[in-house]
């Protein structure tokens, strides 16, 4: 295929890297375009966001930068530790720059997410899924092999068997954290006497180093209202806390005891023990998160920035009170809260058709859109939004600084 | 990293082409590792579909066959073309075989697709979605150079004039269709004289040549009961179908007027001038279809079988009347109805956490799960499910067949 842009290339290469600057626009680059800018990792000439082909996924820079520092500086007021999710970004750049504000290291929910950012330079890494399949065991002792800060999660004394014969047949000792359910009945081991027979068992097989715990209070993270989402998890952590104990006093020595979230990254701190916080979300944000409120502003969550949006193009602006754009479930998921056009007023956008986006003007909406307008909305849910793209554009004061590869797309195995 | 599976491998290697077996499994090939028993297309192990490595998204040979044979045998009985959509399936190989099986072409919903289909082979393609931006006209007429069979569509007077200019700046005339709204207001121009006015438009710009019109009534696809969803689509299709006789009359030649779809399929031919069936699902079918039932059974759409499967594997069994698996979100998307545990009765699935799914167990369910045990899963809306994938495992009686490329993923520019 010709290249589609041939002058356009052409005219702006021939400009060097002087501004080119096309604050509103109808163009649009493809990211194989884009690529083309860079030499030696550095743009060779200036690209507006708003010049990009759409749906295309950005993230701004600056507010990306904001929500590490916030959440180092948090971290450091709490005496604990981050240790991310890169289940939400898989993006080796961005765990990257987590280790390098301050976190730990990563946490994955799959091995085929632990491979992928190990091969692309993370050297810590805790995996929160149990491994049950040969395979997947297979997979990450071969992970642990390579990478001695490969932590793997067990959530049952068949399972740790396993994952001992495993190491043993490798001449391997695993590092093993007890998974340990915190009320949801979803993953983990109960907590108390079962999760102690089961870290005990660690301590003991063979092929296995134990840890310490780890126990994610998935469903208080988004409890709206701060004081609620406290309680709730505190409660609900509670008797996790007391395993770590239990072990404790059991003689069990215990390094990782690993939980909490964005929702809940300020009050982790107080879960007794707790040594490290598995944030996920506070790198982007997202339409679910502002909407459960913070401790100190009740109706939205503000302690991180938006940073992740959809850039979309409209398609069609004939009918009354609305407008088609580009973007559809397929760039956006159905997730609600709809993502949120940013930086306008009373425009709602749906994406529940699969190719197309739907723009509503309520009366005092503050624009209208014409054809080939761009937009940009705030993402519904960005962990499966993120799973959608293979690239993210990464944005400073608008321009396109550099494209960072979703490595871990499509990883659910 | 280390193979991860050397023994068995090295193993079933050894054994050649003679049946290894394996009706129900804890094992699991990863893509890769059963990519390397291909020797020129050809499998030389045997690979159940029970003992890939999960989540893992299937489509079975024979049942997608049978589809492609009913839709085949319905439209001929009908007196009309298929033109099936490739939004659904993304797959180079399946557009082949709806060409092979007698349909006319196929569709497209964005450039990128209609690029990587002609790429691979295919080369009667309708892009059924207007090209508004510089970039997208760009990539859609150098496309148009390439492959004769292209066929682009516009909806406006604006949009047909752009289309020219840059069809004419490559010296070149471009095939063009209207797109006529059928009342949902999402996109196309209204029927009647302002589709007249630009079919005109089209038919007199020197980049352009005028084929047809085509009309999408997404909403009639869905409605429950064939009664109702036959007098619904008649409704909306109707002043499409008034439009064309206006074209016609005005000496316009129309050789393509394309519409309808999979829930519609046997009645798109009672629209007076329908050249074609712009049939997707059909092929893979999935739960929101299974639901809307069928002119012989009002219960359930058996018209077409669902084909297309997500394998998971059970993670945990520790909790009263549920079971957790490895396909959440990410693997089934959040549409609803959720997905069907395909042979099973009385057991429910969700797939509302990003990581996993929910197994639930009613008073008269046909079995329950223990860790390792895989189940199928029915999809709940094909079309997004496909998006989320790099391959599907084509199989036949339960064993692996081939392996295809989702040569579209992603592909939502």
């Amino acid at each position: 295929m010709k290249s589609s842009n041939f002058n356009r290339r052409r005219f702006l290469q021939a400009s060097g890297a002087a501004a080119i600057w096309i604050p509103t626009s109808v163009r649009g680059y493809t990211t194989a375009e884009i690529e083309s800018f860079f030499v030696d990792g550095e743009m060779q000439v200036d690209v507006s966001k708003w010049e990009l082909d759409t749906p295309a996924l950005c993230v701004d820079l600056d507010l990306l930068e904001t929500n590490l520092a916030k959440m180092q500086a948090t971290m450091g007021a709490n005496g604990i530790a981050s240790r991310p999710h890169a289940k939400t970004h898989k993006c080796p750049v961005i765990a990257r720059m987590q280790i390098d504000t301050g976190s730990v290291g990563i946490c994955t929910a799959k091995v085929s997410e632990a491979e992928v950012m190990f091969r692309n330079g993370i050297e810590e890494i805790l995996m929160t899924t149990t491994n049950v399949t040969p395979t997947k065991i297979n997979r990450a002792m071969s992970l642990a092999e390579e990478c001695p800060g490969f932590v793997q999660a067990t959530d049952s004394m068949d399972n740790a068997r396993l994952l001992s014969e495993a190491a043993v047949a490798r001449n391997l000792v695993a590092d093993v954290v007890v998974d340990v359910d915190p009320g949801m009945g979803r993953t983990g081991t109960p907590p108390g006497q079962p999760a102690l027979n089961l870290a005990q068992l660690v301590d003991q097989l063979p092929g296995l180093r134990f840890r310490g715990m780890l126990s994610y209070d998935g469903a208080s993270q988004h409890v709206a209202g701060f004081a609620a989402r406290r309680a709730r998890t505190l409660e609900a952590m509670a008797p996790a806390a007391d395993t770590l104990e239990l072990l404790q006093r059991s003689g069990l020595r215990t390094d990782i005891f690993s939980g909490g979230g964005t929702g809940t990254y300020n009050i982790d701190h107080e879960v007794s023990g707790l040594t490290d916080v598995q944030v996920g979300s506070y790198v982007f944000m997202d339409a679910q998160y502002l909407e459960i409120g913070g401790e100190q502003d009740d109706t939205v969550y503000s302690d991180f920035e938006p940073s992740l949006t959809i850039l979309a193009t409209v398609l069609n602006d004939q009918y009354a009170g609305r407008a088609t754009s580009d973007a559809g479930a397929k760039a956006c998921t159905i997730n609600r809260p709809w993502p949120v056009v940013k930086g306008e007023t009373d425009i709602s956008y749906t994406s529940g058709s699969d190719e197309f986006g739907t723009i509503r003007y309520g009366e005092n909406a503050s624009r209208t859109y014409q054809v080939g307008d761009k937009l940009e909305l705030i993402v519904s849910h960005c962990d499966p939004v993120v799973n959608l793209y293979d690239h993210i554009y990464a944005i400073r004061n608008d321009r396109v600084e550099a494209i960072w590869r979703v490595a871990g797309r499509g990883m659910s195995a």
